[in-house]
């Protein structure tokens, strides 16, 4: 077999062909009654009884012969002996004559003789007679055997989705198991040397990461109506490795991989596929997805999707979920496609098919703004923060501000953030998103976020510190915090203040150039410069570390709590939360400021009614 | 306790108001990560370590210093020597200094030293020395420590429902048990003594029914996001109901118990509530669903359901359901309702609000059609017939023909039906229908779809037999049955024909009026009379039977097979298939004919080319 890619990639239609002629049907299976919701009839149902059993009194009151009250009214009843009665769940004990009526429960067996029913309404009980102020024709208030479901007749098709209320008619028939579809097994089996499941120790300095695909995917496996079946994971024991792909390919309908930088991973999967199956598809003219691999190993179908999470989940979402819930007999999911229109531009790049991942947002109008979401190669949070998919095609370069598309959603109750913000990485702010409904927050520091803000997309932008230019936007509120030096708890150095950074030699762990903490220290370190009149370039670079920057609030602070630093830039709060020491460096004012056409979107007014409540208008 | 009813019933709002203020409530759980899909989680989970851990190259290529590449072109590489390799899962061995690279794969950790890295693709390696033809600034090409989630960011808040994408993000961090909110455990008591669970043996003759509710309400609680326990009926053991009773609203959160008929049940419900708890409401103004409670239990909420299923049903998810989403953390389901137009006038009950179940069904035109489905009270397949509920306020008589109206779905990924046909109960049909995409069929015989057609409602509707008028509508195709008498297999009685009905003393079963089976039969009788020189009427009292009409095309054949009966009505595939004996009497033509209107509908296309193949146009 040849290793090397496919000479050409396969197009995208193709791919999804390629997929499909896999045919995962998994059969038919017998499920209890109890537990067939969401299940898939895989034959149709007819009714094997009559439903109900037998003529049944569908009020309470009285049967009786119909002939006997005709012509009774209000003014004049006809006057009937009541020679028994019959409750729901009993067998009647007696006919009913001429001139006579038995008592009757709803949902109780008419009795012989009677052929209809009053209702107690419209009778009146004495001393054994009930006087019936109605007359009734025969069948009135009687529901005949079969009237509901005849024995024989259709009751389900095959194909039927069993909501509750199929589970409803199939328990009035009586069904106690029920053939439906087998969900396809798909096993997933994690490759790559370097992951780690949750709950094991994570090596960082030997490049650990701990596995997103195998959790992600079969999830995803779930929500497209298969059953997932996690093997565990090899590391980089190969002999493991091929051990369980042959195990999976033994025991599934559909094996998936997601691809392994590792080559052993590689050498594996292709000697299983080479002895076992066949390689069908090598390349897909598709970004993300382009290593995707779809074969057979034995009667299993096998997709290797790409390695990196977002690749992974987009190319699984885009090629194989229809191919599971074909096979589950599952309809594509409802109102899964949202139209809006692009906020800002995207480049897209030409000759290869590209799923663009994007983010959802409200305009001022109602209308639904979509922005690309692409935080780079590998990112794992480019999931989270979108929203769906945008497919460009091959000859398009890029789509415009403006530009309407269609944005398929990860799934069919995706709901578009109530507020859309970006800025600081603040922990009061973190406490207010937790009282929203469903908000959206992208930490990415004070000036992008003002960028950002002028470009149009965000709701808000939430800015800290000393900035360049005056803010645009309408002021929401905002609120202060203290900052300075987190140091451990009993500041064992003895650091007064940004001095001793200077001057001794400790190790300091800094915030991220566009955080507003940065900018302040920065500031700070300008004005200790004009009082020593020497350069600020100077004292920079006397501060060991000044230059790393850590991109969350509270990440110098867990440096200095690791040990593995003296000193770093933070807020008091988060010194106190962590027990450990602080020396304070000045106040700063954090800032929400609104973009002026969605001043009056509901989650923008839910944000201003929270930013009052904390006193910070 | 008052055993009456509350004086004045309680309007719908109040009754949802009533629910709400329950508070089902269940708490925090914390679950797998591999079971938290759909989950919602309980807490914000903020990020306890940097994703990536480590500074990770992002392409297979070579680590280097940036600086060694300044200059680096197409026409002018840099050269440096090649030191080492770094696979990902591997704690780098060396450092890079100047003038040197080293080996490094995707997702590897960059060796120290490196501050950039150079992809394969634009270098040559030649005996020990890359050549790289391209130059880097510091940092391209590497993801670094914490870029995708840093430590101490908020990854997810309180709230947020765990799709494939969230549980990707939860995996990335690490989390291996996830805080959710409890499920509220919502026990169902099923009372009444005439129910019978599936799978055990229904009497028929003491008036016992299969259980529906426990069934189709369990499965509504889990849609709901609740977690359903189904308590053993109890039957007519009034001591053990009470003691289940008392079980469920110890062990659960919401009780629910739907109506019973049977004095007993009531009994014991108003006796636990009055020893344990608290009736809080008694009787809506909402038809179905006047015989609602609502109270307390000790810690338990408790909502008694009407006893008719469709009532139950309506009542569970108007005002159930909304609750249980509520304690779950589920919002209500997007897009579940569908504005449309009434097909026909539906006419309601002035003073009471009205939950109407109705159909719903696509025009010619690419609108939504809302016919009202009611079967009756008590009738089960009113909930498989419907779509959703369109709510009538108190004040209004009717709806009007082509009035606007919205529909609740009764779940958001209802389809309407891609067919809507009435008419004939036919075996041939029957597997015509098994082969469409999604049809609705309602078996009312032919005369009253013929009505059904003219009035503009159903897409098809399926005759049969002689007709008293010419029919209306495009035709779409049809077939022939042989019909006649089904007998015994072995015939013991030795039925010749019609005339052995008349003359001995044999028990028959006849079809429904408006099947075009008891038509043909019918004129049959008539043809009889007139060669007899006799009346009709006679030779039909002769007949033992004659005006017991069952609806199924297949009911009296299984009279038949019980041996109930002598001979049934039917067709010969019945009696064949059922191994039975057969007198044919006649040919009949089975007509499918379409609204013209929705001769393009792609379910009638469909149909019209299923009738092709079966030869039948």
């Amino acid at each position: 077999m040849d290793r090397k890619e496919f000479r050409d990639l396969a197009s995208p239609a193709d791919a999804r062909e390629a997929i499909r002629a896999l045919s995962l049907g998994a059969g038919t299976e017998r499920v209890p009654l109890a537990e067939a919701r969401g299940r898939v009839l895989a034959e149709r149902i007819d009714a094997d009884l009559d439903v109900p059993g037998f003529d049944r009194a569908s009020l309470d009151g009285y049967a009786l012969r119909a002939r006997d009250t005709f012509g009774a009214d209000e003014a004049d009843p006809a006057d009937l002996a009541v020679v028994g009665e019959v409750h729901a769940g009993e067998e009647p004990s007696l006919d009913v004559g001429d001139g006579e009526a038995v008592e009757i429960s709803t949902g109780a067996v008419m009795p012989p003789g009677a052929d209809a029913m009053v209702p107690v309404e419209r009778t009146d009980l004495d001393d054994g007679r009930v006087r019936v102020r109605t007359s009734v024709a025969p069948g009135d208030n009687v529901m005949f055997a079969g009237a509901d479901v005849a024995a024989g007749e259709r009751a389900l098709g095959p194909g039927t989705r069993l909501t509750p209320r199929e589970v409803g008619l199939l328990s009035a028939l009586g069904v106690e198991e029920v053939p439906v579809r087998a969900r396809p097994r798909v096993g997933i089996v994690s490759t790559g040397d370097e992951l780690v499941r949750p709950g094991e120790k994570l090596r960082s300095e030997r490049g650990e990461i701990y596995d997103v695909n195998s959790y992600s995917i079969a999830a995803g496996v779930e929500d497209a109506g298969g059953e997932a079946v996690l093997y565990p994971h090899a590391g980089d024991d190969r002999e493991e490795m091929e051990r369980l792909l042959r195990e999976a390919a033994d025991e599934c309908d559909l094996v998936l991989s997601s691809g392994s930088t590792s080559a052993s991973a590689v050498d594996v999967i292709y000697r299983v596929i080479e002895e076992r199956g066949e390689l069908l598809l090598h390349g897909v003219s598709v970004k993300p997805g382009k290593p995707m691999l779809v074969g057979r190993l034995d009667d299993s179908a096998y997709v290797g999707l790409p390695g990196y999470p977002v690749s992974a989940m987009m190319v699984f979402r885009t090629f194989v979920a229809p191919a599971i819930r074909g096979a589950a007999g599952l309809p594509e999911p409802a109102a899964a496609t949202v139209a809006g229109r692009m906020a800002i531009q995207a480049r897209s790049e030409q000759g290869r098919h590209r799923l663009l991942p994007v983010g959802l947002l409200a305009d001022g109008d109602g209308g639904t703004l979509v922005y690309p979401v692409d935080k780079g190669s590998g990112a794992t949070t480019t999931l989270a923060e979108a929203d769906g998919v945008v497919e460009v095609d091959a000859g398009t370069d890029y789509l415009e501000a403006g530009e309407s598309v269609d944005v398929a959603l990860f799934s069919a109750d995706v709901r578009p953030p109530t507020l859309f913000g970006v800025g600081e990485d603040d922990p009061t702010l973190n406490r207010l998103l937790d009282r929203l409904g469903n908000p959206r927050y992208l930490p990415v520091g004070s000036r992008p976020a003002l960028r950002r803000l002028r470009e149009g997309v965000p709701d808000v932008a939430v800015v800290a510190g000393p900035l360049d230019r005056a803010v645009e936007g309408a002021k929401l509120g905002g609120w202060s915090r203290e900052w300075g030096l987190v140091v451990p708890a009993d500041d064992p150095d003895g650091i007064g203040g940004l001095a001793d950074l200077v001057e001794r030699d400790l190790r300091f762990v800094n915030r991220t150039t566009d955080s507003g903490l940065r900018t302040s220290l920065g500031n700070a370190v300008a004005e200790l410069a004009d009082e020593r009149d020497t350069e600020r370039r100077a004292l920079v670079a006397a501060i060991d570390g000044f230059d790393l920057g850590l991109r969350a609030h509270e990440s110098p602070a867990r440096r200095v709590l690791a040990g593995e630093a003296d000193a770093g830039l933070g807020l008091r709060e988060t010194a106190d939360r962590l027990d450990l020491g602080f020396v304070p460096l000045g106040e700063q004012r954090v800032r929400v400021l609104a973009n002026p056409e969605r001043r009056e979107k509901p989650g923008v007014r839910e944000l201003a009614a929270a930013l009052d409540e904390v006193g910070g208008a």
